[in-house]
């Protein structure tokens, strides 16, 4: 058996692997100094209280022969395709069910995705960006070309006609950076992709930050992007999924490349190599979409964003250019004294016991950049956010 | 974008839609006919009470911040692959516990698997199969050649050293045909994978059927397996587990191929592109294996063991052939008077208004052959049995 050789050149990260090696040292040496994690990438808060009501429901339904299931449609149960459709018509976006495909997770779907696509396709990908986008690819052995984002374009590039791309990664808002896209350059995307026949693999997994109605939360708010984007989606950030495991990803059926409808081709792939999601989450993630689940996963929503706005605060105060933090959970902030990344990294970590994330380890673009998160606690954002404005003062 | 034309090649199933629109015909001719349903593949008993008790006992951990769960390690948490590794040693099997990985399923993963392996393998399924090992590869563009599994061989079929191949799957006991491997026979395919660096996969979904102590329950059960095979299991079937979605891989982190070492591999794969099974869902599992739930998972099993004998028996009283129904849920029998299998649905619908799987939907050495099982209620098998009986008297 010949083995993927791909894999060979799949980049090894040690990104957070060294943070933690810092950490553990730094604290070692300072068993007395209470070290704040502004790094965190995971939410924190507890699953809702309706959520949790909805999977032990679901749960004794599983307990009882006449409410028992077993296999269900691979792509999601209609009760759940018919909330997350009246969750897009919302904010104007008209979807039919069978264009929405219910998953585990937006990590699963947009490596899976790429099963639809030829090995020669050249693939475009922002920089700095989510690993995940280039290791998939590297893996399938496509080639591989970078986007800069950077300051000069507010780390939210635009298409350039001289660069030819076939597939195309968006994040918006963006993981590391927080920026958002508004909806004229969205479109310059979607033209771009329409006029080359590319297409756009748009995460929008933290779309539920967003609160400037003229902001998009759906690239589908852009006309003609049912002709050239996919968008993965998740209730990980939105109701704090992320070890409940559920998501979804949009498929239009005006999707055609080569005569190949993308639509019929994702079902396809799903029925065959994917199951569905446990009926007891679908339950649990139903419940998200109740009057009283909008009302709490608010709650929880206004608590990151607060958090993200103290840190936001402190940097603008003390003149720290950054982005992010107002339609995201994430911050992106310049280093000051054109420290590099991983420079200031030591430094807040000496200094204050603030542990972010070096931008340097999301891309070449990424350096003298820091990435902090609005996912701690409030106390302890506080804390934080109290030394940062006494240091940097 | 050029999509991936090997979709193309895909060939449609009609069976299961066949059976539906045949089914619904004559249940509109014939209203006051009761129809028994003896072509389920999907369990009908609820899960386990301490399976129930975990899993809204989990969903409660994840209502309150002090024991909420975010994102968990891709390949499973430790309390459940050390519990599956226990189960292993029950049957002298020892894995290390990072050589099992927990899954939504192994439909997932026996698609997802082909990730690791170049698309210049030639794949070797016995015919008759289950469609997913022949679809996952036709959309990834392998080349597959078939080994004839027929009553000769009695659907067991032993490697040929004249037929190279790469990749084999095997699938004990056997979907659709029940029929299992000994360890004798499963030696031959180890020794000749070993001696042609092929890969086996082998799908153990339906082990637990097992009684007989000599038959083996896991390939890992014959020496020199670890250097040769990937296994895949379930909680499908063994706990009802197919709409909860859990399974497992096992890959040996002795199984090296061209310097490139698979455990590594599946590792990267994963943590790249699935982000772990709920966690939730992960202690529903973990209650499959305490002793209350050895217990009522064994109840369960026993009733469809019984549902088979059930069928077994009348085949035999009947002089029909057929094998499977001792250690599997399915019972695999040639139609009498040499009827066709589409023949013999009709034939069965007709006048006993009995519900089969045709045997030719599954693979050419299908023709002839016909496919029942054990998962309907007790009652319905019972009166099935009585309507055979009657009818083949």
């Amino acid at each position: 058996m010949k083995p993927n050789k791909n894999y060979q050149n799949i980049a090894q990260s040690y990104l957070f692997s060294t943070i933690a090696k810092k950490v553990n040292e730094f604290s070692s040496k300072n068993p007395d100094k209470k070290i704040i994690k502004l790094g965190i990438g995971d939410v924190t808060l507890p699953l809702c209280e309706v959520v949790v009501k909805a999977l032990k429901s679901a749960s004794e339904e599983m307990g009882v022969k006449e409410t028992f299931h077993g296999y269900g449609p691979e792509q999601g149960y209609e009760f759940l395709k018919e909330k997350i459709g009246q969750y897009y018509r919302e904010h104007n976006v008209n979807l039919d069910n069978d264009e929405i495909f219910v998953s585990d997770g937006a990590k699963s779907d947009l490596g899976n995705i790429l099963d639809l696509f030829d090995i020669n396709n050249t693939v475009l990908v922002p920089d700095p960006v989510y690993p995940v986008y280039v290791d998939t690819n590297t893996m399938a052995g496509r080639k591989i070309i970078y986007i800069n984002a950077n300051a000069d374009n507010n780390f939210l590039p635009l298409p350039d006609e001289n660069i030819k791309a076939d597939i195309i990664y968006l994040c918006s808002p963006n993981n590391p950076t927080g920026a958002v896209y508004n909806k004229e350059q969205l479109k310059q995307w979607v033209n771009y992709a329409n006029h080359n026949q590319s297409i756009i693999l748009f995460d929008s997994a933290y779309e539920c930050f967003i609160t400037d109605e003229n902001l998009p939360r759906s690239i589908y708010e852009i006309d003609g992007a049912k002709t050239c984007a996919i968008e993965f989606c998740s209730f990980s950030k939105m109701a704090g999924f992320t070890g409940t495991r559920c998501g979804w990803t949009v498929v239009p059926k005006t999707l055609e490349f080569d005569t190949m409808n993308l639509n019929k081709m994702w079902l396809r792939r799903q029925t065959t190599k994917f199951n569905g999601v446990s009926y007891i989450i679908q339950k649990g993630a139903e419940a998200v979409f109740s009057p009283e689940g909008q009302k709490q996963i608010k709650e929880n929503l206004d608590y990151y964003k607060e958090n993200a706005k103290l840190i936001s605060d402190v940097l603008t105060k003390h003149n720290i250019w950054h982005i992010g933090g107002k339609h995201s959970p994430y911050i992106w902030l310049k280093c000051p004294n054109n420290m590099k990344s991983w420079e200031f990294f030591d430094y807040l970590l000496e200094n204050v016991q603030i542990v972010g994330t070096p931008g340097s380890g999301f891309g070449n673009n990424g350096e003298g950049y820091f990435r902090l998160t609005s996912f701690g606690s409030r106390e302890n954002t506080k804390e934080a956010v109290e030394r940062l404005d006494k240091f940097l003062g």
